[in-house]
This record gives C-alpha cells, structure tokens and sequence, in this order.
C-alpha cells in the first residue's frame, strides 16, 4: 500500500494520522477552526504538517468531511456544522500539499475503515448506518465506497420506513418525519424521551425530566441501565425503527455485514438485539441468513483510518487507469 | 461488441434473440414449457437454437429469469412461477450451447436494457422498479448491474415504507404489510380496489365489484380513464406510495434516472404524476434535482435486449481480467 495520510474533519476537532497497514500511526488531534474557511484550511494543514514531520511524505492524502461532496471535484456541496460549503476542497488542499487529495463524505470513510476492521481480508460488501446528532450512511460494493451518480447517494437516513409517523416538520424541510433519521438519530431518541417523560412524570425519565429540564440521551441511557421501564422501553422504541432500517438496507443491498456506529452505538447494548429481532420479521431470510449486524468497532481512529483507506484505494485506481 | 444471443424466461414465454447495437434481431417467441425443469430447458434450447439457424453462433449468452440467482453460480436460488429452483442453469445451459452462459434476474436485465435505452451513451446510474404482480427492483451502477454481496441485492419492493399500515400477513410471509410491494404491486392495487368498491358500492369501483365480483387493475385503469372519481383515486393512492418508493430509491442510489417498468407501467398515466410529486416531497433535493422519472421505454423485447447485453458485459468482463 502506498504511503499514505487520513484527516477526519469533525464538528469539534480535526484528527489526522499517517495510515498504514489499516492501522493510524503518529496521529494528531487540534480544534477545529470554525471562524471560516480559511482558518479550517489553515487548522488541517497545520495538522497534516505535524504528522509530516514524523511519518515522512505521504503519496496521497484522504479526507472525510461532514458535508455532502461532489466526489469527482472533492467540492463540499453543503455542509453544516463547519464552514466548507461550496468550498473546491479537493484543489484547496491538493495545491498546499502538493500530492493527490482525496475528499469523501465521512460516514463513507468510517464505513470503508469498518470493512477493514470487520474481516481479514476486508469485507467486500458492507452498509453502515451511523447514529449520531443526524443518521448517516455509509456502502461499500465490492470493496468500494459506493458514492451514486456524483457522491451524493447512500443518504440512508432520509429513507423513510413509517410514512404514517407522528410528528410536524414544514414541507421542505428534513428529516422528513417517518424518516430512518426522524425516529433513530440522537435528536430522535430525545425528543422521544421527553415525550414519555411529560406523558409520565413519575417514571425515571419523567423525573430527570423535571430536575433538569430535559432529558438527554446519556441520561436516559443511565436510567435504561439502571432498569428503569420506561427508559427501558425508549431504547425497544429506538431498537424496532433502527431494525426496520436495517431490514430495508439488508433488502437493499445484499451486505455480507451491516454496522452501526455513532456516538448512540455506545449504547447499542440497549437496543442491538430489539433491532436484530425487528430486521428480522421484515428482512428477506435468504438475505437476513447471510448477514451479520454488530456495533462499530473502529473508536476515535476509525474517520481518521478511513480516510486513509481512501487515499490508498483511490491512489491505486488512479494508476491503474493511467 | 461481441456477437451475443438474450434469452428472457417469463411464467408464459421463452422469448430469445440474436442482440446487436441494442436491438434485438432474429427474435423468437415460444410458450413456457411449465412441467419440468428438463422440458423447461429442452423449449430454451429450441428457441436458441432457431435463433441460431437465422443468426449464426454467438460467442455468448445471457439469460433472465424470474427468479433469485447466485450470479456466480448461475444457480437458481428459488423461483415461484417457473420449475427453475435449485438448477445449476448456468452449467446446464453452458453445457448444452458449449458458449459462456450468464444468468440473472430478470429485473436485473430489464434495468440493463432501459440504461441502454434512455440516453446515448447508455446511463450509468439508473433505477427500475418494476410493477407486476409483485415489485422487482433493479439497479445500474457505473454501468454494470447492482447485485449485492451474491446476486440476492436490489429487493427494492421488499423495503419497507410505511409500517404502520393496514394488512394481514403471518409472521415470516413476504410481502410484509407496508412494504412496497405490499402497497405498489398489481395485487395491490385490486386489493385496494376491491376494498374501496365495497365500502362504496355506488361508486363505478363497486358496480363492477357487483357485476364481475372482482375488479381488476384493468377495470380499474378503464374507470379511471372514463373520469371515476373512486377509480381516480385509487390510482392517486397508488401513485403515492409509489413516490415514497421512488424517494427511497433516490435518497440511497443518487440514479440519474428513475425507470418505472412492468404491466402496470402501461397505466403510468394514471399514477406517475402524484409519484412525482409525492417523491418531492420526501427525496433530498440536491438528489431529486438531478433525477429523471419516467415509464419504462423498453417494450416486450427489454427483457431479451437487457440478456444480451449482460452478455456482452459480462464477457467483456471476464476478457479483460483474464
């Protein structure tokens, strides 16, 4: 594998490590610079420097982004918790390095970082559903991200699997209610959780609820853990949306492995086996038999690995091709 | 492109053709022969062979089948309405013709034919739903047919769309009430039609209830047609859920262009405008924007031309990597 560097653009911070043999070496973590682009640009490249110095010269670098990206120009198209949109990345970051940049959306990265870690060798067909403050999706195809027509596809979230689903949202607006990220997201499971706990101010959520205003995820997490009913009950809630999700993934698109990763994945001991047990009742069986599910298992490094993978694949295939 | 022969197996025909330049040429047509998979084969390799006598001996063939395949195998997995389940059809039929042999679904072929036909150069990114008895999907990727890890992907009318909805199904039997097909297919629509002719019996729905005791979906497209407000409506349901479909299939592929094929693709007059809209409604509009939806153009020669061209493909294919 060529020498290579991944950067994981995040709303916080920004990591960047040089990638080798699957695995972040020398790795850096700084804030990120949310003033402007600029002061973004600057921030990543003081990072890439910072690994540069102790890894040596990368052959190519990747990068995952929050955004939407247009694959081809590695153009953020939109973006919204860091100020890339509209921004030419790709040619950006590509004339301070001097190498081949690659830009990828980052929950394709953290899939293409999970196919490594899943198998040896790597999975070849695999679909991650990421539960964070939103839901993402990330597919890889025959070892490959899959990206649709531009790179703007696998928007597994806005999917919609309940269209008789509660809730207002003004026309235009998204997640559209019903939506995979209307009833899985973290936003999801809380407001799900106040609901309950205004519905029953004598229950645990109910409670916390009334001590603190609201209820957060963590909290209703705790509470879960600590069996209390209705905190228990939110997660089968969370669990049986999550595995209707996963069942239309599964019918989708065939994967030899489905993951789920995000911040909420850290809770996946709460609602993992109410969702294996819903994608099942609506999950092809010759399909659902040839599939497994599992939490992540990429941590802090997973975005940063992926990008790196990135760089290494799209290196080659750009050889390959000359 | 290599000299290629298509066949197309359906529940009442065998049809074959010599494929060239995107048309079929030479083309034959025989009933299926139901009482066995030995007569089932014997009637394909009649049919190929006369197709042969005109045409002369091609250096591959391709073949869609009704069916679930292994598309490395070419084995057929399960099939409901043609005795092909558990056949090694690509062994079989390889052995018989002494020419390499490729076998697929034949939503899969179909999808094949319509990215030839909608635009030149053919389309890379394209989605077919099929609406027959039941819903078949089938999806072009850079230009190669989507299949998933082992040829089972792309069960576009298993996915699920609204699970809250009406319907009896026990546990385990497909399609699950708020799926696609469940809500798009043909069986569908005269289940609908059916339900609205008997809850209002004045209706023109409910006079051909009384008069026929079934409606059927061509009754139902007459009344339509004539200006039925029931009639009318059952297709604006129709239509609806059909749009959540296409939305679905937008949001996770980012196609370049939406096919809608299948019988009930001859009614797309009816229902594939309230599609459009209701797809507006809940596909991401930088993908929505970008998407073309339109009635299948292929007429009864698709499924043959879509073969040969899998033919073509897969030979292709094989050449380059050997």
């Amino acid at each position: 594998m060529a020498s290579v560097l991944g950067i994981d653009v995040g709303g916080t911070k920004v990591a960047a490590a040089a990638v080798e043999g699957g695995e972040a070496r020398h790795a850096v973590e700084r804030p990120t610079e949310l003033a402007g682009p600029e002061e973004l640009l600057d921030g990543i490249e003081a990072a890439v420097d910072e690994v540069k110095a102790a890894a040596g010269e990368p052959e190519a670098i990747g990068i995952g982004v929050p955004s939407q990206v247009e694959f081809a120009t590695g153009t953020v198209l939109s973006s919204v918790n860091v100020p890339l949109a509209g921004l030419p990345l790709r040619e950006e970051l590509g004339s301070r390095f001097g190498v081949p940049v690659f830009v990828d959306n980052d929950a394709n990265c953290a899939a293409l970082a999970e196919a490594r870690l899943v198998s040896d060798p790597p999975a070849r067909h695999l679909a991650m559903l990421t539960l964070g403050t939103g839901v993402g999706g990330g597919v890889i195809i025959e070892g490959r991200i899959f990206r649709g027509a531009t790179g703007l596809g696998a928007e597994l979230g806005h999917v919609v699997i309940d269209a008789g689903a509660e809730g207002e949202q003004p026309e235009g607006e998204f997640p559209r209610p019903g939506s995979l990220e209307w009833l899985c997201s973290g936003i999801a499971l809380e407001r799900e959780a106040g609901r309950r706990a205004r519905a029953d101010p004598e229950s645990g959520l109910g409670r916390v609820l009334s001590g603190k205003g609201r209820v957060s995820g963590r909290d209703a997490g705790a509470l879960a853990r600590a069996g209390d009913a209705a905190a228990l009950d939110l997660f089968a809630w969370h669990g049986r949306h999550l595995g209707m999700g996963i069942a239309g993934v599964v019918n989708t698109f065939e994967p030899e492995h489905v993951v789920i990763g995000g911040g909420l994945s850290r809770a996946a001991d709460l609602f993992l086996e109410t969702a294996r047990a819903e994608a099942g009742r609506w999950a092809l069986p010759a399909l659902w038999e040839r599939a497994s599910l599992r939490a992540a298992r990429g941590g802090a490094d997973a975005g940063v690995i992926g990008a790196g993978l990135l760089a290494a694949q799209e290196l080659a295939r750009a050889r390959d091709s000359s």
